[in-house]
């Protein structure tokens, strides 16, 4: 790692920082407004020593004649993702006298999208701190669509080259080119912000809820501004939410190509079509099982289900009732359902659908290389040929998410978690989804009573679950700091 | 398919069918010797049934001319342990008057070396009953290393290609040495149970029992003897059992090699080297938190711990004393070490140690990949290329094992089973492990109480992971049966 490249990252970082620092004033403006004046000392505070810290990190100029290679960005995200997460914790410690360990637990969870929470009382906070936290979520999400187009496809890693596209690639000659594709990304994502805040004042919240649940939901990342989450909003604001967790699943990628004019982009993409198939497969049957199985009228049944469903696969976690309170099976569907995840170059976490479809592919096609051992088979992915780069990147992604989430509930159970907290716990957080199962951290439940070192293994989970894991496992190779 | 073949293939089902009905003289003979007379009449009739049935689909001869094709194999595999777990349920629906879903339960238990009992009041059963129930175990086990060796490399099923040697070549050159390998194989393994009998008698069991308990733990299987399994029995045979599994869950091939004069073939093998590590680097460790964690005395934490880490890994399923007493961590280990399993071409089951293996050395390869993204990685498993059709069916078989587990999983819940009985009787049948986890089915606990749904959800679940699931699924593909 040359000096050069650690200046050029430093010098990023401090970007982010500053950045970070701007976005802290938000809060401080939403509670002159509505006349709260409590924390807006705390927010200062924090705001001036990041502002600080960004300044320093950004003053030693950016190396003019020195540019960072692809195998670089994986010390950039990381620790991006990192500093990032360390400075939002800030306020929160001000603000509530939180312990440094549940502050940046909160904002680790705030920044990846998560929605774990050590937090309750929310109905009581103060609009500056409960803002504070959707905003992390929706920095976090536009953030992570950026990474997700820009650097992961660029990098390799976990079959994201199957979604390289001309707005991926970094050569000087389409470089402006992929600016371009970030302003759209902006403009729709703070498009579908507006429009949700819109259509949930309609449906019955007010300005303050709406603005924070659009969001929060659009990022598909479920932080919510009261402790019964949407449960204690009018039943039409639910369908809302349902609709912004949906395009927040969706690849933004294809709502610039809508834009431009490919109006069947959305409709013709398989993993698209995969996603909605499963929200419907999974959401109607289980409205009719939970419909069969409690007093719920029909169309409550179809509600509650279909929000808890589109909530968890899309790796939000709004929590609409305790489907834990359901019994065995339902407990049983929605661990399964934390894995899934929405369509990739989304907010979504998770292990998403497209790894699933090439799994499954992947499975038809041995199937049919064992009846027919000398047939030549091709595979193709959404139009694109799935090589054997992709085919070992994409699998070993998958068993190496899988066992990082069987580590760390091991790890959890060590520190005296029983086994149903662990296990969901780390998959909850390692797929930025938010609530676990079980009576602790379930979605009636709250992360604030775990032990503390509990709490650092599952930030680090979440951090590992949205860099794609891969992407933080290089820094810990050999080769990777060698030269 | 062709008449020709399916006359074969009945011809072949035939001939085990009467080898079937010869071993069910077995259990007469040790009545008679211990003076126990009252089941020899279900095991004469049940003789009779299965041997008639055999009779009549070997009258009508082999069809000379005709032969099988390797894809036939499939067909061949799946009905044969079909059908020989259909006639051995036979004398415990006679002897115990079990339902058919019971005996079926136990039976099929019993040849694909799980383990799961639905029985109890062993200790007071008939010698001819609890022989009956080793020699499916001993039996399954010897056949299962058969097909290991001879058919699943040559079907190219889940990697199982990479342990493709001369003996299982069927082109007629080599034939009669894979014959030859074939009478080593039972040779050996009528010699592991000879030495675990007389080991287990010596160190305090009576002979019956050493058999029993020799027959069950060379075949990596765990029916035992007694309701409290190896508890009943002195310490000192809590050590010879380990042994007996361990050998049990070795490459078979390895042994031949070794009684050939290579007598390094076992000590130079990555799977076996592999397989050992796994044991020491858990039992150890986790002897120690016993130790620390329990009033035990260190020496017995030590063999309490290896026994039953060695039983589960090597996918035994004997239980001494009941692990899940011992808390959330002690739970979580166990779940996990379900899944490993022993070597390839072993009795044993889980997803098995080389694939494993593979996965750890594509993670390594795909991260230096990712650091330098033009060097060209070669990657060899214990001396043979990993070429792609290797990697893409060792994953492939990885990530479908885990679904299918999940799916009887999520059916075994929807008939009212509660998650932890459901998800670790799915894994305990799929691994042909045994015991599950919780109060029902776990190591002091019982399957008898399971509704029947549950009991062929569980049978079909052993069955599908003793032939390597693909080998199943094959056969339900239409292009199976085209032509």
């Amino acid at each position: 790692m040359a000096l050069s490249t650690l200046r050029i990252i430093g010098f990023i970082l401090g970007l982010f920082l500053i950045t970070l620092a701007a976005s802290m004033l938000l809060p401080m403006v939403a509670m002159l407004w509505y006349g709260h004046h409590e924390d807006i000392g705390a927010f200062l505070w924090s705001s001036l020593i990041t502002f600080v810290v960004g300044l320093a990190l950004t003053l030693p100029r950016r190396p003019q004649n020195a540019h960072l290679r692809p195998r670089d960005m994986y010390l950039l995200t990381t620790s991006s993702w990192l500093v990032v997460g360390l400075f939002a914790a800030l306020p929160l410690v001000l603000i509530r006298n939180l312990s440094f360990t549940d502050a940046f637990f909160e904002s680790m969870s705030g920044i990846t999208t998560t929605g774990a929470t050590v937090l309750s009382d929310l109905d009581a906070s103060s609009p500056g701190l409960l803002l504070w936290r959707s905003l992390l979520q929706w920095l976090g999400g536009i953030g992570f669509i950026a990474m997700a187009v820009a650097i992961l496809p660029l990098l390799r890693v976990g079959g994201m080259r199957l979604f390289q596209t001309e707005s991926s690639d970094w050569s000087e000659k389409v470089m402006p080119r992929s600016h371009m594709v970030a302003k759209y990304f902006v403009a729709i994502y703070v498009l579908f912000t507006l429009l949700g805040t819109l259509a949930f004042h309609l449906t019955g919240m007010g300005w303050f809820d709406a603005v924070n649940h659009a969001m929060t939901s659009v990022s598909t990342a479920g932080f919510s501004t009261s402790d019964a989450s949407l449960a204690t909003f009018p039943k039409a604001t639910h369908w809302v939410a349902v609709v912004l967790m949906v395009l927040g699943s969706l690849p933004f990628v294809l709502y610039v190509s809508t834009v431009r004019g490919n109006y069947r982009a959305l409709i013709r993409d398989q993993q698209v079509r995969g996603f909605l198939l499963v929200l419907a497969g999974v959401s109607l049957p289980f409205s009719l099982w939970l419909w069969l199985n409690s007093d719920y009228a029909f169309i409550d049944a179809l509600r509650i289900a279909t929000v808890n469903v589109v909530s968890i696969v899309s790796t939000t976690g709004y929590a609409l009732g305790d489907y834990t309170q359901w019994g065995g099976f339902a407990v049983m569907v929605f661990f399964y359902l934390t894995f899934i995840g929405g369509c990739s170059g989304s907010t979504s976490g998770g292990l998403k659908i497209f790894r699933f479809q090439v799994a499954y592919s992947l499975l038809k096609a041995n199937l049919q290389q064992l009846v027919h051992p000398r047939a030549v088979i091709k595979q193709q992915y959404n139009g694109h040929n799935l090589d054997e780069e992709i085919v070992r990147s994409i699998l070993t992604f998958s068993f190496f998410f899988t066992i990082t989430i069987g580590f760390i509930a091991l790890g959890l159970a060590l520190l005296g978690l029983d086994p149903l907290t662990a296990l969901t716990g780390a998959a909850t957080a390692v797929c930025n989804v938010g609530p676990g199962l079980g009576p602790i951290i379930g979605p009636a439940g709250n992360f604030s009573t775990l032990p503390d070192m509990a709490k650092w293994l599952l930030a680090i989970g979440m951090l590992l679950g949205r860099l794609e894991i891969i992407t933080v496992l290089v820094l810990m190779t050999r080769s990777f700091w060698r030269h």
